[in-house]
């Protein structure tokens, strides 16, 4: 059966303090949003709706970022959760099938309860996601047999008996299509705030003769980021999680509260992340490559038996083959290295397509920038690269050739050639001592003057 | 009314083990005795006396590099903290207005406690304060009516209700200046250490008729520091408030358990601060900068829109102006740099000053110093320094300007021009091989040698 | 009386989830081999006989790393802890003294839990270590009338009123050696999983009317590692009492959590540890030392008022004399530095010494290694080398010599000499806006191209 999901992600999120639209706001170097747009992409959807409200254009970019087929509808005013919800209907109130509403702001429900919703559903025509609450606190209470929903109360309105309750609304809500926002449409906002709240719906259904049910999930998924401080323990839970895993899977972590993961990043068995790492997007660390402490690593792929740091920075397009050496000091950008290409030290590769068991000496850099455009740095096999070698690009170097510390290499460099670029050194006997008084004659002219 | 402020600074800490003067061990990167000093200062002293000992040439210097009109006197012999206040009288028996009297051990007393306790001074002539202790322990209890302070009892003199008590003595007190040091003048040192005990003023006080107070304030603010385990430990809470204030201020902060801020650290509105970033003095990031993780910064300015890092470091007297990019590997010391400069890439700029859209390419140095002096560089508005660019001071670079890679600019560059300073490229075909033969057998050699 | 060591280490680990041994996992910098083999050379053993299974060659090489007389056995099939303490028989059977079996897997023993074991032999024939349980779980259980142990009782095997006993086994054993081997050779592997439990000796004792008794430690103590989850807590545990032995010793740590000692580190009184900095193994760091953030260090020496980093990495063989400065995006390898040598900033000194009072400029690099060879840089006192030096190795730089900014040393320095090596300036005037152009236009093809 198709499904749709609508990803509501127009709030302002005024307690953050910020500019910054509240989905938009990162986890785990993500957007909100991204996080709820993955896990609804479990469910393998047909159609997936964002709807934006506060800085729209920018959730916009952010929601066809992870996902170019995406559509964002605009809710202009905020006028609550039906509403935001009913910006979607235009597009998808004729879709066949199932929608399943989600909120940008609430980023770790997981794809098997969002399933285990769609399941529930061939037994009631709306089903909700509750929790129990450890503290419930003003959360709305969902009164319930088994999991047949009878109806959702606000905490305002609730009894003391039915605030003793602690199975709680979590807001995501899945129904037939047709039905969704037929419900949609029949809300009013007859209410203290004059909103249209998405949850008066299962009323609605159950006053037309509609089954409700309620499908439950841990606390944790149901996580809702409405502060900094929030978001702060979110980014946490993430990333307890993600490191709780990669022990799990056979990932060494020495000091696993000081490694950050992203979203997105995949590391295998007996790899050895050291203290102080942090991934960005797009990381993939293959079995035992070693991360040293102090490594700052975003799109990526290190190759089994690579050692990266300490002190090392992999950049998008950093491509790293077997038993390659990145050492401390060392970037690496848009680059290719091949297997056992060692680069020891105070270097910057980037643009650049280094051949297998390639030394690069110490202060090498790729000059890939004349002001205007960026050019590529190829260098070949079992090539020699000496210390503070500058390759101006486009420029390449063949396999086998060595360059002299200092080189500024300009025209490409043949296979098995030796470039050197350098002029030639003159010792000046007994000068030191005469710079020196000249300099601290100045110095005492400078004292004199101040 | 003024205001006179004793700081009671000369204990030598012997818990800390350690050769340095107990109050000038530093949290959040400044000597404890500033953090008193500070919270007096919000009472606009007219005098301020620290009372050194232990150490006291270093605390007298710390104490004026904080406050260059505090003054310092030295108590030889440390026979108590009435004997220590005494010490004070000299300076500011006559002075008119009220004395508050602080400790360079207890960092933490807010501003607005203290200005609680001269408001209480209408109603009475002596004011402590007190706090409620969750574990009271072996600290003095007081004896109070309301804020009617009755006597203070230490608790080795205290009776088992009296133990029961859980308002205790900070030792913060605060008196009219000539009733403060005419009680201070009167007391006894009749007791087991023979010191003269600050706290027994208000048995004193009350023995002629005067009223005495209590003011009080959370236990957190009187905590002491005795131990290294202690110090880490008001590190730790200094820390854990400034994280919270920065996130309740709108401050991005990815891992705030991994940001150390100095004491007068200032983060604007949605400024984004990465994992692993270390503030030092001076440091002010504006909104909607961004310092990514692994930064080290010290009295330096980042403008709105600008980036730093990873792996950057700015030390004192950097300036970056709106939209200038740091990268990783780079120093930056005394140096301003216009809007929209970029300096990506393993680079040191000191001593310089850098125009707006200038790129700086990887691997320049500002060549400073000369062994005795340090020159400055000018560098002009889009300029473009290529990689490896030596710049040697003191020397400019014109407007527009470029330099060749791998240059020694030693003469001042005019705008617009290209100024080159490098030996040109030579290859030596099939030389290569031969140099590595001729490295073998060096290799051959040792190893038969050794 | 002579000691032997059993080490047991022989497991593969499998709750690892890993390909390697799991005694050769990591705590604190070194295999957890390696702590159970320091707990139990405090015994001053005359054998140490370590039983290796699961990737024995690995373990054999990691034993005789950290003790090159040990001895290793090699357990073909894992039968049991009995099973594997016989390999041991044929080398310490007929061994004086008392021989204490321990476990590879078990790192946190303390030396004086084994000295009291060693002392309760005067009074029992074989000494079992046992601790009082927080939760006691499935431990086997030890029946004891004061320090004289009855039987040990498996979890499975326990009446409820054995379970209410949380007095457990740590499996750790000491007996004499003639006995030991002895009763292990009568061991039957009659139970379910048909192995040889150790632990049954101490029935085989007691039948035969031998004593057996129980010395106890803390439960911290006897943690054993099977998971890479408990593997960080182990770690963790390690960390938190290094921190706090070095803050009762006197160092400064200003964020103490975020220090990782390696087993063997010793840092002096009153020296100063910033945040974030990683030690690995064989670091010494005299008193009044700074180590700033962010930084690594491994095999190195720091001598007194020398200062290091932000961003620094020591590595084997650093020797640091009082009063160095190594600063930021700095490496040393295998150097010396002499007393007051300054090396600022993005240098890289690899094989070298250098003398007292020398400075060397940003950028510099020993241009140490030829692709087949490593060779040694000598730079004299009072030297001054200029940023961007590259010394080409083997060379020398005399006593108060200079080098130019940029130049690249091939030849020795004779001391007090100026040594240059570079092209003399030469500015293009209006050159750079003419290039631009042409860069632009380089652009504008591409975009066509595209």
């Amino acid at each position: 059966m198709p499904v749709s999901l609508v990803i509501l992600a127009a709030g302002q999120g005024t307690r953050m303090n910020s500019e910054r639209p509240k989905v938009l706001h990162h986890i785990a170097a993500a957007p909100m949003l991204h996080h709820a747009m993955q896990a609804g992409q479990a469910l393998s959807p047909d159609r997936v709706v964002v709807v934006a409200g506060h800085g729209a254009e920018a959730v916009r970019k952010a929601a066809l970022a992870f996902d170019d087929n995406c559509e964002v509808v605009v809710q202009a005013e905020q006028l609550g959760t039906g509403h935001a919800v009913a910006q979607a209907a235009p597009l998808l109130a004729g879709a066949a099938g199932d929608t399943v509403v989600l909120y940008g702001d609430t980023p770790f429900i997981r794809a098997e309860t969002l399933e285990a919703m769609l399941l529930a559903r061939a037994r009631h025509a709306v089903v909700v996601l509750g929790f129990e609450a450890r503290d419930p606190g003003r959360y709305g209470r969902l009164i319930a047999e088994g999991d047949a929903l009878q109806r959702i109360v606000e905490y305002k309105d609730a009894t003391d008996e039915e605030r003793a309750i602690t199975l709680c609304n979590s807001g995501v809500i899945c129904a037939d299509s047709a039905t969704l926002f037929d419900l949609v449409a029949a809300l009013g906002n007859d209410n203290a705030a004059g909103e249209y709240y998405l949850t008066d719906i299962v009323e609605l259904a159950r006053a037309r003769g509609l089954s409700a049910g309620v499908v439950t999930c841990p606390e944790a998924e149901t996580m809702g980021i409405n502060t900094r401080a929030q978001l702060a323990e979110a980014e946490a839970a993430f990333q307890s999680r993600a490191r709780a895993e990669a022990l799990e899977n056979g990932v060494t972590l020495t000091a696993p509260d000081t490694v950050f993961f992203a979203l997105d990043t995949h590391i295998g068995r007996d790899a050895i992340i050291g203290a102080n790492v942090v991934f960005g997007p797009g990381v993939t660390i293959e079995s035992e490559a070693e991360i040293l402490s102090f490594c700052h690593l975003t799109g990526c792929h290190v190759s089994r038996g690579a050692s990266v740091g300490p002190f090392a920075r992999l950049r998008p397009g950093a491509e790293l083959a077997e038993d390659v050496h990145v050492g401390n000091f060392v970037e690496i950008k848009n680059a290719i290295l091949d297997e056992g290409v060692k680069v020891g030290h105070l270097t910057y590769l980037g643009d650049a397509d280094v051949g297998e068991f390639t030394n690069i000496g110490a202060g090498t850099v790729t000059c890939n920038y004349d002001g205007v455009n960026k050019h590529r740095t190829r260098i070949g096999k079992r090539a020699f690269i000496g210390s503070d070698t500058m390759l101006v690009a486009p420029v390449s170097v063949g396999d086998g050739a060595m360059t002299g510390s200092g080189s500024v290499i300009t025209q490409d460099v043949p296979g098995d050639a030796v470039a050197l670029g350098r002029a030639k050194q003159v010792n000046k006997p007994g000068l030191a001592p005469k710079l020196f008084d000249m300099y601290k004659e100045i110095k005492a002219k400078r004292q004199k003057g101040a």
